[in-house]
């Protein structure tokens, strides 16, 4: 069992978001060990040792972020000292990668840099040449102590080189395999319904968990055992008896995304694609270009939030838009034939709405949002009603659009 | 203080960032109370429970959220029934607003969103409008205790009207007082110094805290006492220096964002907007127009990805594309002045790099960004060397592109 802890007040004062954490936690579970619990406390000296005393009561393996930077608000190597009856030295090899590390960006080195290089006499230093604060491995009482940078991708690093390394060695027999199956289109509760017999029938060692997010519903499948080619070849059995109950709705496995999904059919196909977007404002260009290699596929968007664009770039009908408004089929429709022919690709999505908080009406309320998708066999458009959020209702649209793609490059629904 | 517990194997296992705690953290610091700790914990009855007893010891109110949807993995209710010896009982209210809730979407009601009409007795039921389950609060000890479902926009609407008020009406004459200054362009090491004479002027009961994200750091002052006025006044004479100080790198203050300050300035002028995305791929779009309003200040996008539709949407000189590269001083002022005049806007905003993993080159790495910004003064440009994360220099290229955008509206620099 490891336990993670989490130092800094911006965590505690709510300023930042724990990705640290939750990158943490998956990596560790992909290794075979599982997170008992992960704990976040301000840059107190008695609070980081109170939680790090109760983590090593509680786990084999306890893992801390942040508290190393070179400022003020800064003390978990002095709680480290403390708690391992250690003090601090320097460190020459820390030292020279400080002083590389500022060399290599053209940037002057400052006292609060060099302090860096101070590291408790007993930790274990582990590199890291992606910042100044090295990681700092400690052992008590036959348990594993690591300190890392709370920065995201030097934590990242320490991980990859040190942690995940050390946990496979002295992992125990015991194995967990998971299984996520990525479903689309249908809520929570739809989908548990219609999944009830099957739930019922999964044998009481595998766990089941549903994860919902905008738009998206990923179901967990868990086993914890010795056997793992056992208990994989019982979750693939289960999941292919779900892939035949609800084939409609489910779109990918494990940490896919649904752009890295698209973009795979696209690549595969040697098909390329361009988006219209008015009320998700290039968030679905983002998403797709979020994708490494997505120049192999994705041409370009219009992002035509003003409706003067919609006439000018993508050759709208000026009446069917002044008829019909924006938001709906007709001139949804027309952008995604426009930009498909304009930037010449196969596919083309296009997306109009209203994602509030204003601009709604009693026939077009905030959340209603029309989505088309032009390619090879035709344009094919639909309406959704989401809700009254701006951020989930944009968010929400460009999953269903990439949804409603995904249909057509594969022909379902 | 209060203690926030978040509930999921999702979070233990790392498939779902916990958003939750840090939104709710920043709430409960803006009514004067503290968060001591934040723990996550797996949806296990034993481990639930023990972070319950152990969160009462140490805080004054305690915070639940998650463990209360419908599904089969959810079992905090049986906890806390257990926790504060009381049984499920059916709730009249709570079963019509889920049969008004299903009958409002238009969906049938399913027999496990029934069972969320299920609560424990003793607890004071906090109705939720948006979703099924209802918020659940209990006393013991004096303490305060609520159970809150886990999905974003239902948990906030719980704290709105329960949690927060309740935090107001008991809290003790303490309260804190933050002051968050915003600043772009400047490293954390590098702006410690600077600022190093004028943080060793503050008093001891000030505290500074440096939060670094891609591109920004934000300097958090904060102060706790009985005497709110005086607090706001003392800290206010710090802010006054800390501007006169790097004027240069201060742009705003507090939660607002850079695309919501840009938006605020244009808004104030009556200008408008474009963009010109390459590397970025319809990010800067994405911010702009996540800010309520935008449509009153952006026009539009074009994401020219490809560079065929830098030539054909944005005028770019072949040639010159040719010669220089797409990620070139010329091209990218070309770019900015072609969707400036093209979609008619006062400024315009282009960027176009490598944002990796492949296409660098010796003289133009990984990480290389130009970004230009045309306003009625002409076009100004600037070089940027990122690093090598994909998503970083997305991230990091949309920022310095907002900031220099600012930087021309406002003239500085």
């Amino acid at each position: 069992m490891i336990e993670i802890i989490t130092i800094g007040d911006e965590l505690l004062i709510g300023q930042v978001v724990n990705t640290n954490a939750s990158w943490m936690a998956e990596e560790i579970n992909g290794v075979g060990w599982s997170v008992r619990q992960i704990t976040s406390v301000s840059d107190n000296a008695e609070e980081i040792r109170r939680a790090l005393e109760e983590a090593s009561l509680r786990a084999d393996v306890v893992l801390m972020t942040g508290g190393l930077g070179p400022t003020k608000d800064d003390i978990t190597k002095d709680v480290l000292c403390n708690y391992f009856s250690t003090r601090l030295v320097l460190h020459e090899a820390v030292l020279q990668n400080i002083e590389s590390f500022f060399r290599r960006k053209g940037l002057p080195l400052t006292g609060l840099n060099r302090d860096q290089a101070m590291v408790p006499e007993s930790a274990r230093v582990i590199e890291n040449p992606m910042g100044t604060a090295p990681g700092l491995a400690f052992e008590k009482d036959g348990k594993l102590f690591v300190a890392m940078p709370g920065v995201p991708y030097e934590m990242k690093h320490i991980m990859e080189v040190f942690v995940l390394p050390e946990l496979v060695k002295s992992s125990d027999s015991q194995v967990i395999v998971h299984k996520t199956i990525l479903t689309q289109g249908i809520g929570e509760s739809f989908l548990a319904k219609m999944i009830e017999d099957w739930e019922n029938s999964l044998a009481p060692d595998i766990k089941l968990a549903y994860l919902p997010s905008p738009g998206i519903v990923r179901l967990r499948l868990s086993m914890r055992g010795t056997d793992r080619m056992m208990m994989e070849a019982k979750i693939a059995e289960k999941v292919d008896e779900l892939q035949k109950l609800i084939p409609v709705y489910i779109w990918g496995e494990g940490k896919e995304t649904l752009e890295e999904n698209v973009g795979k059919l696209l690549k595969e196909r040697n098909k390329t694609l361009s988006t219209a977007e008015s009320c998700t404002g290039g968030l679905i260009a983002h998403r797709i270009t979020s994708v490494p290699g997505s120049s192999g596929w994705f041409a370009g968007s219009v992002i035509a939030y003003d409706n003067r664009i919609k006439i000018q770039m993508l050759a709208v009908n000026a009446e069917v838009l002044e008829m019909q408004g924006a938001v709906s089929k007709e001139v949804v429709e027309e952008m995604a034939s426009g930009v498909q022919k304009i930037l010449q690709t196969d596919y083309a999505i296009a997306v109009s709405g209203i994602a509030g908080p204003d601009g709604g009406t009693d026939e077009k309320p905030v959340g209603t949002v029309w989505i088309a998708v032009a390619g090879p066999q035709g344009v094919v458009s639909r309406k959704f009603l989401f809700g009254d959020e701006r951020m989930r209702n944009i968010q929400r649209s460009s999953t269903a659009a990439l949804a409603m793609l995904r249909e057509q490059i594969l022909n379902v629904k």
